[in-house]
């Protein structure tokens, strides 16, 4: 992991030689003065003029049928916590970057500075007025599980949060494969997750979704295992509702000893820190064990360590490691499918739907113990994601854009510039 | 004035053949996994960390040196009225357009729904946040007048209202080289002022800092001619105090009847509405009348009437007709030359800067009644008012880049791609 260094270095270089990662670009070419008067005064009135009898057009008149806004406060961001909207932007410029070339979608970063839940569910719901969809990024949690939940209701628009949904979806589809190369049923996997954030928090919804026995799921904060009737869940009740459903569906057994807990364990899952994840308690799991040290850009164990304790498979959140779990896999083929179908919702199913279809996509190319997850160069994986969503949106009476299959997987690759 | 409709089929077509007039692109080209791991994770932390220490760092290393956003609540719309925010971003994009093509600069399209001041200002404070600028359009007066000043005194970035001071220079240049042209003198030219919306009530606001005798102009609106006194000045001290103010300051005649206003007028500058000025009061007005008819679309007399009644000089709104008196001249130059000296305020001044310097340019070229004010074709204005409001921001104290007229000059004719 010595090159992190230079990646900072050739990063700093980077942004002062291109000041930004990103531009408006005009998608018509302006030769005389007679094409102002189409594209502004007088001709664009009467595109206002049509959109203000029939706001459908605005999907086919305005940039909004590829157009979304990535939002945040920064109170999140990467390891580097609260640093604040503005040096968020770097990174927010970054997913917009990834967002055009892995995706061909518009995403404007637009950090704001509000920490109040109802100024920034108010914010976003005005400043998604003619978006096509909003992008949440970097949001400490609980505060990012509020606001979630409030968009997901009250916005007209489909919203993504990256870190919880994206994050898990990956995770989800890293699972998945990891477990069905090791011969165990998902389904009755004994897991530990270590970290009770955003991503793991999201993780937990997905998997109680997927079928899970979440019984058998015993998830870690800073205070060791969370369980029904653990001393501080009165107060969770109100500082942290989601811990605390957590707590009332998880652990059934009320382990309340981190070690305890990895006693024959099939997976632990950590989105935590360096160092929360011991290789004797690797020794502990059961056979053929599976860590998942996702903890960006520092994993919770080294992969060599983990498997000099007896990991079967070791995934992390890096590009320099095999079987990185990355949420870059998920988002931009998600939104491409949900723009292309003109889907009026995400939810927790449409990140299931795209997890399922990164695994399968790389259950198609041969699973082994380096490569349960598609790497960011396939670049197939888009368009094949977001052909599953829109489907997905399709069947579930989501999308305005009824078409099959094929028809938004050939789109998707036009769109990304594929053919 | 026939094209009209081809103009408007056209931008129909167009609309729905390029489904919006600007997109995202990355200023970075990405060749492979590595490129990722510089823009995005893990060296984009390097960057983030390095604006968290030094905020100044947000000028160079993001898009930000080069961004601004437009905000509207689409309340005003061209001539269509309140459309809302959605009818509106057609508008919005081909002003994003027309930043790019004529002055280099990335404007994102943000129409917002608020019709509440205090809404509004905390909204377009939030949204600014990472922003070189903000771009106000469209939105209607009183209203406009309000956020304006709040912005102007409230915002860290600088902040533009294009139809009060954008209009108002544009208007400005023209006039002084009406009169100039006329042998009158502006600063004791006895003008009527049509119209007492956004546009008017911004040029009265100039007129006065550029030292004309307020006293000699007569501003209507649509209870006829503003002045001390008039039934409805009490009401107006609360519902619209600019208008109040100008009722103060203009009018010294306390002239009440349109008509005896035009008694030998130098000028008569419409921002209003087809058919707002008659022929018979043209022919009231002093020698070598000047009659700026603005109203856009539709101009408030035909200029061919205008001729008729006897008109020395007519302007209009419109590209098709000799003297278009129009914004676009001036923001795409404006915010380049407040970008690149990184200007943290735009005031009156900076518009009389620019007017001023579009006016000496159509007086290089050399002036005659069809060519008081230069076409948007010539592209030479843009670095041209770019360089004289930089060099206005650096004399006035307001500019972080100290640099002489020439280097921004230069330097706007490079990054709008004129060289």
């Amino acid at each position: 992991m010595e090159e992190k260094k230079d990646y900072s270095k050739f990063a700093l270089e980077y942004s002062r030689k291109y000041g930004g990662k990103i531009e408006i670009k005009p998608t018509v070419s302006i030769s005389s003065l007679d094409d102002f008067s189409i594209v502004y005064t007088p001709g664009v009135a009467a595109v206002s003029s049509a959109i203000s009898k029939n706001e459908d057009l605005s999907w086919e008149m305005t940039w909004r049928w590829n157009t979304i806004f990535i939002i945040t406060n920064g109170t999140r961001v990467l390891g580097l916590g609260d640093i604040g909207p503005l040096a968020s932007l770097p990174v927010m410029e970054g997913k917009s970057l990834i967002y055009k070339v892995l995706g061909g979608v518009n995403a404007v970063p637009i950090p704001i500075k509000t920490k109040d839940v109802e100024e920034f569910v108010k914010m976003v719901k005005e400043i998604s007025t003619t978006s096509g969809g909003i992008h949440l990024e970097d949001i400490e949690s609980p505060f990012c599980f509020e606001v979630l939940e409030r968009l997901q209701k009250e916005l007209k628009v489909p919203v993504w949060h990256d870190d919880q949904q994206g994050t898990a979806a990956a995770a989800l589809a890293g699972l998945i494969n990891a477990t069905k190369l090791a011969g165990k049923d998902i389904k009755k996997a004994k897991l530990v997750m270590i970290g009770a954030g955003a991503a793991n928090v999201a993780l937990f919804r997905l998997l109680e979704k997927y079928g899970l026995d979440l019984g058998n799921v015993v998830v870690v904060d800073s205070n060791g295992p969370l369980y029904s009737g653990r001393s501080d869940s009165e107060q969770m009740k109100t500082k942290n509702r989601w811990k605390y459903e957590i707590m009332e569906k998880s652990n059934k057994s009320r382990v309340s000893e981190i070690e305890r807990a990895f006693d024959g364990a099939d997976a632990v899952i950590g989105f935590s820190k360096p160092g929360a994840i011991k290789p004797e308690w690797i020794k502990r799991m059961g056979q053929k064990p599976i860590v998942f040290a996702n903890a960006n850009p520092d994993p919770e164990i080294h992969p060599e360590e983990a498997y000099k304790a007896g990991a079967y498979i070791v995934s992390t959140g890096r590009s320099d490691y095999p079987n990185q779990v990355n949420n870059s896999l998920i988002f931009p083929g998600l939104f491409r499918g949900i723009l292309d179908s003109r889907s009026s919702k995400i939810d927790d199913l449409t990140a299931i739907a795209a997890a399922e279809e990164l695994a399968k996509f790389a259950q198609e190319k041969g699973l082994n113990t380096n490569y349960i997850i598609p790497s960011m160069e396939e670049k197939d994986i888009y368009p094949r994601i977001a052909a599953a969503v829109a489907e997905d949106a399709v069947k579930r009476g989501f999308a305005a854009i009824r078409e099959s299959r094929e028809y938004f997987y050939r789109k998707a690759r036009k769109i990304i510039g594929l053919d």
